[in-house]
């Protein structure tokens, strides 16, 4: 029996690159729960690009971490312990209980998953977080006809590697952009991509006009950056954006300044940025296709895992630095 | 009679800021019409900043001229032969005939308008194109609600006028970006805004914020550039941003690099790029709305009137530069 708790804390606020010492390790006492409570162990942590955004001071779409406070991060469980009427022990929990071994709920967020046909892991993945976004942003924001074609960056991540597979279901030419031949070789021949520009093979433009010969429809972005800057002149007349991420941004610390704004207007672009766990109306038809997609092979998945807590910091920097295929976790137990 | 035509020919593409040099105005024999034709007088010319973009041989949403082609442009004028059932001389008409004097139509996009009540130059204006532009943009792509902060750009121009009219005739805060105090007195003591930032005056930033309290809900865009990059940082959460120009940008040599991009993702910001002329549907009840507010004296606009053909190429400069008060015209007799 485990008599003590494991964090992670934000111990510093990153200048730049995240760096190992901005995180500590503590021991802390084993919490205890009352009525109205279930205590999770955490078995899978998930790892997201938005973490970076939450270790700063600036002001975003939610509030910063504050120094000394858990890491927040998306866990995938196991309740050990309950005194709340809807959870038992042995119930399989998603929630957002963050980079820690044990924690207390008293049950809002937390979610009852079934994990006798799919891991627990990939309600953290394809089936949590990651696939809702990348189902949300193609279905409402990009809105891709067959026969358009659909880009999306960071191909290979939990995010694109949906957003491609869901677009070639819909009829579309799906492109992906990503770094190195093994991720562009992993999301052609793997997850079926019509075609992937490696944008660290020293001609982007080039790469790029001949994987989009017909132009770009839908941008399912997550990049920003050169990237993004470089995709805004492929774009066609009435071609959508979904602005999900800028993660060549978030250890920046200037922005990179963007030259062709222009063409948002001479191609009468609709550009939405978004945040999933505002859309949680749309959580339920999102899952139905992933549930279905995933069940059927129709839509494939990887995972990049690390071991054990201590590995989160490095692996949460490796994130950033475009090291992982597919979905990006730490496995605590 | 007049025995001869007079036009304004592009006569080279323009370097940077347009040059008188790149038009040149020839004399050219009075044409002739045939079944089916009619000739206008056309007695005023609208100036507009898309002329800049058609003078350019780079890809826009529109083909650019050809060197030798007469100037594309608005006019308003009368009949004054006619060989097509569905007009007769004296009728008055609103058309796209170009920098001349005289011209040939058979009809197609040739509109008859009453001036009885309203000048025939206010149909180049606050009830064509400018005033269509402000009210689509306004309506459907910004859609504030009442209580909402409205900003426009250059809010003493044609259409940025009337932008901020119909946001105070839906109980918004409306607020302009002008350049310099005469066109700030302007728009705030005529026209009615709530505030207006003169981005002239050497502190864009601190007077944004003064006349923006609760921030920016809608966006109406005209200008692009530092403007654009800095009303950016100023926009709130779920805000609307309706990209209708980037006249900063059509004389430059290298577009303005946009650093606050990232605003756009972290205020999950919706952005349409729109040209009114593809939206043909919605003329209809703009232009209803438009009549009634300036028949009712709701809806106000000034004009800058250039004298003689001869004195268009300068005009367009000056607007291009912000010279011009409300809508820039060239009454040609």
């Amino acid at each position: 029996m485990t008599t003590a708790n494991r964090q992670v804390l934000l111990a510093a606020r990153p200048q730049g690159w995240v760096r190992e010492s901005d995180f500590r390790i503590v021991e802390s006492p084993m919490p205890t729960i009352r009525d109205g409570q279930v205590m999770v162990r955490n078995q899978w942590l998930s790892l997201d690009p938005y973490m970076r955004g939450r270790m700063s001071e600036a002001k975003s779409y939610a509030q910063p971490l504050a120094i000394g406070d858990v890491m927040i991060g998306g866990t995938a469980g196991e309740v050990i312990e309950s005194r709340h009427a809807d959870f038992k022990v042995g119930d399989k929990v998603v929630g957002v209980l963050g980079w820690q071994l044990f924690a207390v709920s008293d049950g809002t967020a937390l979610r009852k998953v079934d994990d006798s046909r799919v891991p627990l892991s990939a309600y953290l993945g394809v089936l949590g977080m990651p696939g809702v976004t990348a189902w949300l942003g193609l279905t409402d924001y990009c809105q891709p006809k067959a026969g358009e074609t659909v880009v999306v960056t960071a191909a290979a991540g939990a995010v694109g590697s949906v957003v491609g597979q869901l677009a070639k279901l819909r009829g579309c030419r799906a492109v992906g952009v990503a770094g190195g031949p093994e991720k562009c070789r992993y999301v052609v021949e793997e997850l079926g991509f019509d075609a992937c520009v490696d944008y660290k093979a020293g001609d982007l433009w080039r790469d790029l006009q001949a994987a989009t010969p017909q132009g770009i429809d839908c941008l399912f972005e997550n990049v920003g950056g050169e990237i993004f800057d470089t995709l805004l002149l492929r774009m066609n007349a009435f071609s959508r954006i979904a602005l999900c991420g800028l993660v060549s941004e978030y250890n920046a610390t200037e922005p990179y300044a963007m030259k062709n704004i222009r063409s948002l207007l001479a191609n009468r672009i609709r550009l939405q940025g978004f945040i999933v766990s505002e859309q949680l109306e749309r959580w339920p038809p999102a899952l139905a296709e992933l549930v279905a997609g995933v069940a059927a092979g129709k839509i494939k998945y990887r995972e990049t895992v690390a071991n054990g807590l201590e590995a989160a910091p490095r692996a949460l920097l490796g994130l950033l630095k475009g090291e992982n295929f597919g979905k990006q976790l730490v496995k605590l137990f």
